[in-house]
């Protein structure tokens, strides 16, 4: 990193934005390296949720500048025998606490090097069991930031956590099984189904239709746009991250539907 | 913009801060200008309220320094005709939807030049027809701020949309409509009835009085802070952006009153 | 201030993140000092709570670079008497209101000088009587990070208002009384009981044993970690602020034991 290019950090966390948790992990950063640029990503992961802070990590990574340090910190196992990694890929670098929060990077990014982080002079002086975020993960996140060789800072490690990522699975030629894995601020309802799968059991060309249940409803119409809709209708799009999307122009979905994450989604295709 | 000068880029969204979205627009924006400095005004715009979006621009723009880029992405028709516009003022230039958000601008600013933005060299490479904060405003601000010419993004344009705003009516001299047009965390009711209207309708020196009828209540005390009122009383005060506010020390005005924004304000002026 | 270093500027403020306050402090602060680092500590204290401020304050400011200036506007007496106070530490600076949310400060810190806040030159041309985190605190804040003498800024002061900080009683040598001082996002319960108190009572290695009593309930087991409990179970640990805290692995102890801030706590020791 030379010295004219700032490192960014960015932070995913369930820490909220009422608590001091944040706000004392950037001074930590910037007490290490004070011309880190520090972007949150999301404090509002609902508290211990892994798959929610892992699908945070996994649509929004690939936007940030080459050698952001992408740190997250969900952690329910603090102060527990779960060890703090830091995962170098091509592009950018990740560290958090080894419970399977980097499950999707582990699936999506060439790895170079998965290190277990041991390295105690990278850490605050006192280690409490109950705020590593402070006490570890941001001062690691610090000095990694100014340059230091990731394996300054532990050993390289092979059986780090990997954590079961929704299955999308084809039980046949014309199902298709997914499940919401995501509702975001507008009751949009994402689901694990990519286009390419969905495209290719559509057979585009074939004439194929296809009906998606979900809740007790179903669902044809897929659109381009949220504007597209009428206003109160269910339809679906494929979304800026590639996904199906359950929605409704100016209204929630999952007000619609009284769906919660993890709710299973059932595609039928026919002639 | 000289080089040791850093870019000042403000947000103002609908898109929580839960959601990965507006880190995703930073992490955008940093990849484009990496010594940008970005600021967050709000991104609790309620969802696609374009009137709630304009207040905010409205009564924060001016307090920032010079040259500091707005955006603002409240967006219900993306994806659709709309388009991406850029307004240059005197002192700032800001960047949205061509729906209307940017309406307080055009009647408060000098406009130097309005201009439809189509230059895809300034976009991301694939743009979704979902998320065009991030594919396209978000780039678009990036490469404004590092000093390229405005027209370079587009053409000149007349035609941009302007919102119809609150109106404030004057049926006759003892008479004033307002309207609630923002409610603050504290439950203070914010009315587009400035001072300056205010103050010429009570003829100052005159020894005309006022009442002021907001749902079903009657206010006739006019204060200069919160601290002057007794908890649970309510009364009136201009507020810091010059603006008449109904509110109650210590205490929800909006809770006491039960009102909304939008509703309707009227004040009888009598001798 | 060398030039190469950038100030780091704090925020603490009850103003939350949807209306345009928090934005346009920062937008006034770059406007002074373009090359200052803002970082939020909290704006989500509740609305007019010294307390809440005062504590959120305290657990955060150590952690910070040296120099850093803290700026805390909880302000319910904004734009009476109450006084914009300066306060300068050995490693920090603290601005606020002087209604005394800086009370932990006052405990904690060697104080070198408190300064009321007069000269007008370091404020915006035009003072609200309603708005002083933009029109005084902001701009002060700004101008004491590019370097300007703390005492150009109004005379020392020795009579600052100092808060009540909530007791801790130890009415006989088996008795501990203290109270809830803050919950955090998780529902932990946050006493103001320190660990050198508690182990001074427990009289280490002399087999005493406790029972704490809060909110009708009895804990008496005290764990290292949150992931030692069982899900649902009340227990004790010490936080990472080396405060006693009641908590549950998984769960909410504030949702379990239906308490809020304020509440007495009582630890009874025996042989």
């Amino acid at each position: 990193m030379s010295k004219e290019k700032r490192a960014v950090i960015s932070l995913i966390t369930d820490f909220g934005l009422r608590d001091p948790f944040v706000g004392v992990m950037k001074g930590v950063i910037l007490n290490v390296n004070p011309s880190a640029t520090i972007v949150d990503i999301s404090h509002e992961v609902a508290n211990h949720d892994l798959q929610e802070a892992a699908f945070i990590l996994y649509s929004s990574y690939k936007y940030f500048p080459q050698d952001t340090i992408h740190l997250v910190v969900v952690d329910p196992g603090v102060g527990t025998a779960r060890r703090p990694i830091l995962v170098v890929g091509d592009k950018y670098r990740f560290i958090a606490p080894d419970n399977g929060v980097l499950s999707y990077i582990y699936r999506e990014e060439p790895l170079k090097e998965v290190v277990a982080i041991t390295s105690e002079r990278y850490f605050l002086p006192s280690i409490s069991s109950t705020f590593h975020g402070r006490d570890i993960f941001a001062p690691v996140a610090g000095w990694l930031s100014t340059g230091i060789d990731p394996l300054k800072f532990g050993e390289p490690v092979q059986d780090y956590v990997r954590l079961p990522l929704p299955d999308l699975v084809q039980p046949d030629d014309s199902t298709l099984k997914g499940a919401i894995i995501h509702i975001d601020k507008f009751g949009n309802l994402i689901t694990n189904i990519d286009r390419a799968t969905f495209e290719r059991m559509m057979k585009s060309g074939s004439g194929r239709k296809f009906v998606l249940r979900v809740g007790g409803e179903e669902v044809v119409k897929l659109k381009e746009t949220y504007a597209q809709g009428k206003k109160g209708e269910l339809f679906l799009l494929f979304n800026s991250f590639g996904l199906l999307e359950i929605t409704s122009y100016m209204r929630s979905a999952a007000g619609l539907l009284k769906l919660q994450r993890g709710d299973e989604v059932l595609i039928k295709f026919f002639p």
